[in-house]
């Protein structure tokens, strides 16, 4: 089966130009040249079969794979995941919408969705209490972390903003990036999903071997709910801060897991719901 | 087994209350009492059995359900859902996080799964053009509806705002309303998942059977991407409004079904991506 790397022909664009009226206070109309976000499914083959379809921006799509693979529980480890590449043998309407994934020897596509199973089975419990339970059961402890420097965090929403090359074009896109304790860039992905641009910085470290990200702090440009929590919390991730509010469930999920947990960051201001001692 | 309508002690709150801290621009923190949006499982189950468990900000369950079930293809037509009550036979901590569906009578949990696969087999096709056709077969076609306002359109968001009780306490609530071509607003709905936000207002309709809502106007709080234009154009609904911007996909589906989709409807302004002869 012919495959190709993430560099070339096959990678689609992320924006696309199209004509849109504008119509300003007065009522005005004007047509002019408008990009917007591009969304198109993408389609996870392991062994050749389909395990998924996602839609997504395309864009850091094998670093998505492998965050997305890891941290909704189909792998147990980022490493089983051993490579990923471009399906070719497609249509060429479909070209660098379908990735092939190689897993671990020994590990297969009902594994993968076996795990997944159980997984879910137990992490979406019926009660926050039995969600809880499940995700312990599921994720190594993460570890306390560092102490920041609540200048330098209350400055991140803004230079990971400013690090968005997108979204000024096109309005459209969430963006999660990661930070050290100095406030020092280390990843950086855009999405029209929230929690596919926390995939895709949790995929930049599975990628490098950076898992557990025990001194990273992970910034999101929407809210966080349980999801981008729970998400962080798998990749060890000890301190999360949103530009928005946080759900009562990602509170509980990162009080119980000792993690840190900021929501409002906005001109240099914050709301911290857990773990303040690591806000210096 | 026993079950419990809507109205009474199994709702669960939409908000929580919880000490937070503060910080303000000079660094200094205070503790303070906050209010936070209530994130929780909600289990959907059919003939006794599980079909699938969603988070949602509770409130409105019923119509969650009902909306959720039709605009992701579990059933063929909305009133295939002729009841829905809370399940009793539940742990006290999960009381109201679990509902029962009953359907038309010959409609099985196995009728329920084996749409939703068939639907999402092909729904989700590996590139837009697949998931355009397949949307086409799933959907009956979009009536012109009516002709609106410019005025009245770029009123609604902020009208819909007005209207949000939870929002304005926690400030983490998505909104969904839908309002007539004169701006009257016949439904609202808020979660911290837009989708749910917008299933929940289409389950009013649903319950009130009053699908399609061929007169209709969608205004959602966030972005416009393919999720939440697939689920309008389900509902036969003919013109979505949205505070934000809209993907290359929810484009594609609004251009294919012959809807007006509208972004950025702020400050009296907007982009009319398609469909812009109904907006007067």
């Amino acid at each position: 089966m012919s495959t190709s790397p993430e560099r070339g022909p096959n990678v689609r664009p992320e924006q696309r130009e199209l004509d849109v009226q504008r119509v300003d206070g007065s009522g005005t109309r004007r047509t002019s040249r408008d990009r917007v976000v591009v969304e198109e499914p993408l389609e996870i083959r392991v062994a050749g079969e389909s395990l998924l379809v996602t839609m997504r921006t395309p864009g850091a799509d094998f670093d998505l794979v492998r965050g997305l693979l890891f941290t909704e529980g189909f792998v147990e480890r980022a490493d089983d995941v051993v490579g990923v590449a471009y399906c070719d043998d497609v249509p060429a309407d479909a070209r660098g919408n379908v990735v092939l994934v190689a897993l671990r020897p020994g590990l297969t596509l009902d594994a993968a969705r076996t795990a997944r199973a159980t997984w879910m089975s137990s992490a979406c419990g019926v009660c926050g209490k039995a969600t809880l339970d499940s995700l312990r059961a599921h994720c190594d402890p993460v570890a306390p972390g560092p102490t920041v420097e609540f200048v330098t965090l209350a400055a991140l929403p803004e230079r990971m903003r400013a690090a968005q090359s997108v979204f000024d074009a096109t309005g459209g896109l969430h963006a999660a990036a990661l930070f050290d304790a100095r406030g020092n860039l280390l990843a950086l992905a855009e999405d029209i999903g929230r929690h596919n641009a926390v995939d895709k910085v949790i995929g930049v470290a599975a990628r490098l071997g950076a898992l557990p990200l025990s001194e990273a702090i992970l910034v999101v440009s929407g809210r966080a709910g349980f999801e981008i929590v729970s998400k962080a919390r798998r990749a060890g991730i000890p301190i999360v801060a949103s530009v928005s509010a946080a759900s009562s469930l990602a509170i509980d999920v990162a009080k119980d897991a000792g993690m840190t947990l900021l929501g409002f960051v906005r001109d240099g201001t914050a709301t911290v719901y857990c773990g303040g001692r690591r806000v210096g």
